[in-house]
């Protein structure tokens, strides 16, 4: 029997789907299961982008332009110059989703065996492409004590090799919430350009931020336009995460000359997909604050409410839809794995990201859990009663 | 400024994008251009499939399962066993296209410098999607004398090293349109048993097969689960090109455990492209026999046309909807470059695809040309005159 690469088997495996199965025995038990977990949102996709995949008028599904639709990537170069960040049409290759975009920017940039520094705790499926690409993730570490702000410089500078192509964050943060500002952008700035690296930046979250913080973006670094690469996606922003529609941006014209090679080679990015994100550029500003004020509401009542349980420590978002919070507990994914396997409040419990798989350094982060905050006010707040209740129990075992 | 990845200076560029400037200059005059250089089919996608759509009723557009609906994977299911190819719902993960299910066999099968053989002329992404991977392609020349056959097995064995991992078929072919008999992938299954490799086959043509002539499936091969993934798409079968939807094919369960994790890092294939590749599957059988008589219709008059041009030498394509001509000439590129830019037939000309692009050895297949069936019969004609007309004027120059 032939063997798979060992690359394959070096594919991590989602820190969520692991606990699939004890959330299957949950439900066999039929205990309901509160999904702190996952980043899939209940916010109704705009009306506008079901409608006009509803009204195209389509005979025959054709393959679009490699880079997408010209429409679509005009009108999103006007979204973007709306929010002040100015990025022409050329600047913009669309992808199959945020995660395409990330493939594109880590194939134009890196070799085998080259480093990409992350911030960690970071979004776990970073180390999937990095081991698809065949690159080596160097963590460094952002600490809750510090409410995941930027590490100092010299923490960067003392990880950087002769291999080192680029620095990547998220931002706003998935897992952490962390909003970087403009400050710390600027200290990023510096060192990729000092270092003659790339600042990959994923701002898939840019409008989810609260308390009046704004969001900067890399694209606005004035002297960055030949390092910054910034990646893009409709899944938050417009609760589309089943469109599969996101992009990659630089105005390093070989980068995009790269990136569009490996975009000619897959194609075109999916059709009705774009059709749905062209639509949703149409959005109303009033679904926003709608959105945006929701999520201020149910992080506030989350974190509120966790604050409540003695022994935890959370730091508050500031952006995005997820907080990490350290539980007195000694290892969470145990506990994860017996809130769904062997507990239940009144034939209730909840699943939660142990967060140990968004860091890349080992044993760092045993004690941590993602929380995300898509669910309604109320069903949070009954998912940190069971939180709170179980922790007793748990740690009476 | 930091420089780009050798991978993504060494992407290849598509034969046929390089043409594109060209095609802008003959529109700029004012010139029809018959394509037949792309694999677009102008057939109408099924009605049941965009109406499934149309009908859908979305309210949040979430992910899907990472592996695809389970309803889809399982009607695929059927529909295979339909077929006689014995495929369960666990053996099939759903990709975005056929382009990433060949990511995701190459991912899960080869390391960095491993060597894959395929025999060329080849679909001229699998280059590609080589570099991508960092995999070497190692090429076994069929040629248009034997009418792109299956090379001798000597050839392959002659090729076999230590870090051959697998070879790599598209049946029928493209852009050969060379349908592979039952012997020759038997002949095949025995190389790849006694080597210990995978035997990838892209069967996205399937159904596209012309004068009683059946294709014949790796998936039907005795005693080959281990070694065979077969790799498919809805584009061409249900002319959904723009859906982006394929999948990934085996019964070796720790290929499809390593593709799993490589989709799950992606998330999910797109949504709305699976409501329509599922509801496909319902399209009555007479879809497909009037497709299929009307390619037959076409390639028949294609190739007695192209016969008619002295010098011309073409294999008469048991499936799919390309063929390779060879050509009365120097260099395919060049004539094709000439042909956009500055010829005519009455104000009409054709962009052809030099072949030259889907073969990896080098100074191979010069004076040949892809062509794809994929217009009305009377442009297939016109087309072939402007071809006949324009030789004898280029061959004076």
């Amino acid at each position: 029997m032939p063997k798979i690469s060992k690359k394959g088997s070096q594919m991590p495996e989602s820190p969520i789907r692991k606990l699939v199965p004890y959330a299957e025995i949950a439900k066999k038990k039929g205990n309901k299961v509160y999904h702190l977990n996952i980043g899939q949102p209940d916010i109704k996709t705009p009306q506008v982008a079901l409608d006009a995949v509803k009204n195209a008028n389509i005979e025959v599904l054709e393959y679009s332009h490699s880079a997408g639709f010209e429409s679509y990537r005009e009108k999103l170069s006007k979204y973007y110059k709306n929010q002040n960040i100015p990025i022409d049409t050329q600047n913009i290759i669309i992808t199959t989703g945020g995660s395409e975009a990330l493939l594109f920017a880590l194939g134009s940039t890196m070799d085998v065996d080259d480093e990409i520094i992350i911030p960690e705790p970071f979004y776990a499926n970073y180390n999937g492409f990095s081991v698809a690409s065949g690159v080596k993730v160097v963590p460094v570490i952002s600490s809750i004590e510090t409410g995941f702000s930027l590490p100092p410089i010299e923490d960067f500078e003392k990880l950087i090799t002769p291999r080192t192509k680029a620095i990547l964050i998220c931002n706003p943060g998935n897992p952490t919430g962390y909003l970087y500002s403009e400050e710390e952008i600027n200290q990023l700035a510096q060192i990729v350009i000092k270092h003659d690296l790339f600042l990959i930046a994923d701002e898939v979250y840019r409008e989810f931020t609260y308390d009046g913080f704004k969001h900067y973006s890399v694209m606005n670094v004035k002297g960055l336009e030949n390092h910054a690469i910034m990646i893009d996606s409709v899944s938050k922003r417009f609760s589309m995460c089943g469109a599969r529609i996101g992009c990659i941006v630089s105005k390093n014209t070989e980068v995009m000359a790269a990136a569009m090679k490996f975009a000619q080679a897959r194609l075109s990015p999916p059709t009705y997909a774009q059709i749905a994100s062209e639509a949703a550029l149409d959005t109303p500003q009033s679904y926003f604050d709608e959105v945006i004020e929701e999520y201020k509401e149910r992080r506030d009542i989350l974190i509120e409410e966790l604050l409540k349980i003695e022994g935890v420590q959370v730091a508050t978002p500031k952006g995005a839809f997820y907080c990490i919070a350290k539980l007195p507990i000694k290892s969470a994914n145990d506990f994860a794995q017996w809130l769904l396997e062997s507990y239940d409040l009144d034939g209730e419990t909840v699943m939660v990201a142990p967060a140990a798989g968004f860091y890349s350094s080992p044993n760092v982060g045993l004690d941590e859990v993602r929380i995300a905050y898509v669910l309604k006010k109320e069903d949070l707040v009954k998912s940190v009663k069971i939180l709170k209740e179980a922790i007793k129990v748990y740690n009476k075992i």
